[in-house]
């Protein structure tokens, strides 16, 4: 029986947790800076093991799984490192890669592989409260393994997401970030600002009467952590400024378009074509099977 | 029992003959351009009586709900003005106001009265088949009395907007527009810009692979008609331009949190004010167990 330590007991880590503890394959230690969330981890039956200690959670483990928030990472890594099992396999869950990538190559000793991961897969709330062993089922899981690491370490990564019923997606670090700054940290910023322009308004009382579904959706992500939020934005920023200043040019294009009467039909138009990309979106997902 | 004539057998028209026929105090008279649309309602049980001519639909009702798109209702109202009994009232249901109340004054003879209506519920599928009793259940149901209407003429839309489930909001004309500009027309154009970015971006491929729940939420409404999206912004123009202008400039405030590093912490504190102020109004929300 393999040993995995979870570093952090979140959302993702909870979830991590559950979906490999009840397989049998792996004995899964989980560590947490704030003790109760480890607790409670072990008392859903997310791990097996509860360490308080970074060093002793990470000695003799054949896996160790980063789900910590990303800003924390570089220091875990640092302080992880000299309790690191030589051919220990080092992965981690945050929603950008390039800067993961740059600490685990200053961090981590040549002695061990690291294979950097993000899952597409989450909710607005968090903590271990809310895991769930089929949060992953379904979703992509991005795989960005460090320079020079060999296939069997990438193997085992490769396995770790599909027991936790994912779907490999081998991507390089700024490709990854490139794309998820368009996918997942635009439309987390389009949700804030919507949420900002609407509620900071004077009219907001007589507004928050009359919203209905459709602003609670559009808006769903501004409830994200907001520290999270902000490590996103910061960890990404050159990526997330670049599809920011695409999308108010997207804006100026509609606010153009509604100038016009639509004699020509172009405001219908872009509507429809809109429509129809997202349609054939969700067509592809569903025969996918994606959650 | 009284006659309730229903012009426009879609979603909304649908949805509120279900929940109006099933009550035993209305008899529910139905009318569609196309014919199948009426006869699905008659077999869903969401009308009592197809007409195929609008003059024959609206003659001795005692109560007329325009269910049409906005930009067909001025000429419905030509059309059935001869055809209307006098005491009549007439609603509708469009998603902007002020442009159909000037209709009303225009093309209604004085001897009916106009009470404008706009139902806060909905969803992105359309037609007779998506329609649901239940749809209204909790709702806001803004209403909007042309000038001069009874208050009898206005209690009878109440009653209406009762037996339906919802909750009556009055408004006036400018004052409605202007609120759901910013709460429900933004934010469609959002959701419209956001799928227009990403889809017509080259690396568009990879990135639908990678897109997970967030995005579909964020997007939903982009999925909704694309001739009800043009007129909802071509008649509350002025309102959507002000409001699209605002949020232009909030992205800007973002992008310029984002150029910083963040040492002040105001980009972790504008999401935190964000998620705050939007956890509130979920709050509110539940309190008054809206849909």
């Amino acid at each position: 029986m393999a040993t995995v330590a979870i570093i952090g007991m979140g959302l993702i880590g909870g979830s991590l947790g559950l979906a490999l503890s009840g397989r049998g394959d792996w004995s899964v230690v989980g560590y947490s800076q704030r003790r109760e969330s480890a607790e409670l981890a072990l008392g859903r039956g997310a791990i097996n093991r509860v360490e308080t200690d970074l060093g002793a959670a990470v000695w003799g483990a054949d896996m160790v799984i980063l789900a910590t928030p990303i800003m924390a990472m570089k220091g875990v890594m640092k302080q992880m490192a000299p309790h690191l099992r030589p051919g220990a396999v080092v992965t981690d869950t945050a929603s950008t890669k390039a800067r993961v990538l740059e600490w685990a190559g200053e961090c981590l000793p040549a002695s061990v592989s690291f294979v950097g991961g993000h899952p597409m897969a989450g909710k607005e709330t968090w903590g271990i409260e809310a895991a769930e062993a089929a949060l992953f089922q379904g979703a992509v899981y991005c795989l960005v393994p460090a320079a020079g690491t060999g296939s069997e370490a990438v193997e085992r990564v490769v396995g770790l997401v599909e027991q936790v019923g994912a779907r490999t997606l081998f991507l390089k670090a700024g490709e990854h970030d490139r794309l998820v700054a368009g996918i997942s940290h635009l439309p987390l910023l389009v949700s804030a600002a919507l949420v900002s322009a609407t509620t900071g308004s004077p009219s907001w009382p007589q507004m928050a009467e009359l919203a209905a579904t459709g602003y609670r959706d559009v808006t769903r992500l501004a409830s994200g952590r907001s520290d999270m939020s902000r490590d996103i934005c910061l960890s990404n920023r050159e990526a997330v400024l670049a599809w920011l200043g695409k999308f108010i040019e997207e804006l100026h294009g509609f606010e153009h378009l509604l100038k016009e009467a639509d004699v020509d039909g172009a405001l219908k138009e872009a509507f429809s074509r809109v429509r129809e990309a997202r349609e054939r979106w969700l067509r592809e997902r569903d025969k996918e099977g994606r959650g």
